[in-house]
């Protein structure tokens, strides 16, 4: 008898992932003979059932694996929990595996000030261990969220597009759960009988993912249909690859507006789709200083408006004392 | 003292509108002295405030101001109903006023269905009476709501581009409301004491947009915080933009993949992003005649694979018994 369908599917999922880092670990000639893939592990079910998997897999595979946890640092007894997550994940057999704790700073917001500290400490971990890569147990709910997360910033289809299966330098992690079903996963935890810890701050309703995923999303369902995860999902990677093309098209357009001189023609600006114009300009005002954080769509309209609207505007100010005006048919944007 | 702050932006939502409308006129060789223009009107509160707006606005203008009012007979006592919203029209000053009676057929669904029966007496209308436009009373809440209901689709950008401002043969619809919220129109019938009429369907939870409107948005707005209805617009406008560009991308690149036969050079496909190899697959499907809205991604991806997943597979079959096949090097895409 073969394992249960879920169990199935996290290690199917797993295995494609391997098989995606082994080849590219081929192509490294920097690359050891047995490739370190650790897994970042809270200990809740999502990333219980990735380690699971993880472990299960590389038993057959010219792979190590290993495990790490973040403490934050942010609740009562995280550091008895970080030591009992250790002690899962040495009995799933990972080896190194590693408790890390973090300080947790005020930049962003409670949960982006976790999540940065989180992945610096995750990186750390990664070229300390020498590893290919890193396993995050992100699943297609996850995505939704934070598709409905970048909606509600309305600032266009880059923060439509969710999480990347891989991302950060070199392609470190990679989320191979990104297309399965949180119910999924977690029935794989009780088909293999996994312990796994319930976060309350994933149902506590001071967190704005918290109450998305017990309010907003289940309402949205209801309204709309069940395929409504999946459609999210599915927006997620459309808008992804559109971003990525129109980047690449505001890349060469940057090149092809600028005069001899190097600064942008005016005329040959207006001349371009509106999409594309709006991602060159604020390429050129990100290139002279502004914080990319910081410009926000009504910053680049208004500097837009010296291209299409002009009727002799001033200076404007953006973000980072960066200053764009319009001179003699050229867009002139400056740090002051 | 001057009106109330909602009456005064209604009014000069309408008054930019007329201005474009007036302008295009001036360019127009068949135009007429004084254009028509008419509001698509319910009697509902966003579109009797429309008609309010525009029957105050075009005293001043050469424009003369007519209304429709369509009815759908969907319910009890609706030529009733007609009748009392042309007597209403009427009394705000506006001619010609037109009840016109549709026949609603099943095709999409109820409400797809009465948007198709309607906008085709509405296009009517317009040529009958030789309208330079006809307005139509979508609020900004009214495109949160389309572009919730494209997300649903999770058929990419062009689908989360909501309404136009601006749309339908030559220009002819505009929507001089999709900036405001419904509140402050709303305020504005109050404030003038119109009479309006509450459509019970938009309250029927049979209906997705008003279990939307009623249960899903105020779920998200909960969860996400207030700006979500703006933030959802200015994702329309930021998609349709995006979408028009890689639209013209791959109209370009369609010419630029196909050899001196006018035939798909598959290595040519593979070197497209993939937003715009997408794109252009859909086109080139499209031409063959298989019919846009029976497409759906999953027939694009397939015939993708056909590119950049090839391993001698056969012919996939799409819509409208098209047929796509790898031969020699050629993408070829036929009806059977």
């Amino acid at each position: 008898m073969g394992p249960h369908p879920a169990v199935a599917a996290i290690r199917l999922a797993v295995r494609r992932v391997l098989h995606d880092v082994l080849t590219d670990h081929t192509t490294d000639p920097a690359g050891t003979d047995e490739p370190l893939v650790l897994v970042a592990c809270s200990g809740g079910a999502d990333s219980m059932a990735l380690a699971s998997a993880l472990a299960f897999e590389t038993r057959k595979l010219p792979v190590r694996a290993g495990g790490i946890t973040v403490d934050h640092g942010l609740q009562n007894g995280s550091d008895t929990r970080a030591t009992e997550v250790v002690g899962r994940m040495t009995a799933l057999g990972l080896t190194p595996v590693e408790a890390i704790t973090v300080t947790v700073g005020r930049e962003g917001g409670p949960e982006a000030a976790a999540r940065d500290a989180r992945y610096a400490a995750l990186d750390a971990a990664a070229e300390r261990h020498g590893a290919a890569a890193i396993l995050l147990g992100h699943t297609r709910d996850d995505q939704a969220e934070t598709v409905l997360l970048g909606l509600a910033r309305g600032s266009g289809i880059r923060s439509l597009s969710g999480m990347a299966a891989v991302s950060g330098a070199a392609g470190r992690y990679r989320r191979p759960f990104l297309q399965l079903d949180r119910h999924t996963v977690r029935k794989a935890c009780i088909a293999q009988e996994l312990a796994v810890w319930d976060d309350p701050h994933n149902s506590d309703p001071a967190y704005t993912r918290s109450r998305l995923r017990h309010e907003g999303l289940p309402a949205l369902e209801k309204a709309l249909g069940k395929g409504v995860v999946e459609a999210l999902a599915r927006t997620a990677q459309l808008s992804r690859d559109d971003a990525d093309a129109l980047d690449t098209w505001a890349a060469d357009a940057e090149t092809a507006v600028r005069d001899e001189a190097g600064a942008l023609e005016c005329a040959k600006l207006f001349g371009l789709p509106p999409a594309v114009r709006r991602r060159v300009l604020r390429r050129a005002v990100i290139a002279e200083g502004a914080p990319a954080g910081s410009l926000f769509a009504r910053h680049i309209e208004e500097v837009d408006r010296l291209i299409t609207g002009w009727r002799g505007q001033g200076a404007i100010n953006l973000p980072g004392r960066v200053e764009a005006r319009r001179q003699g048919g050229r867009l002139v944007i400056r740090q002051g």
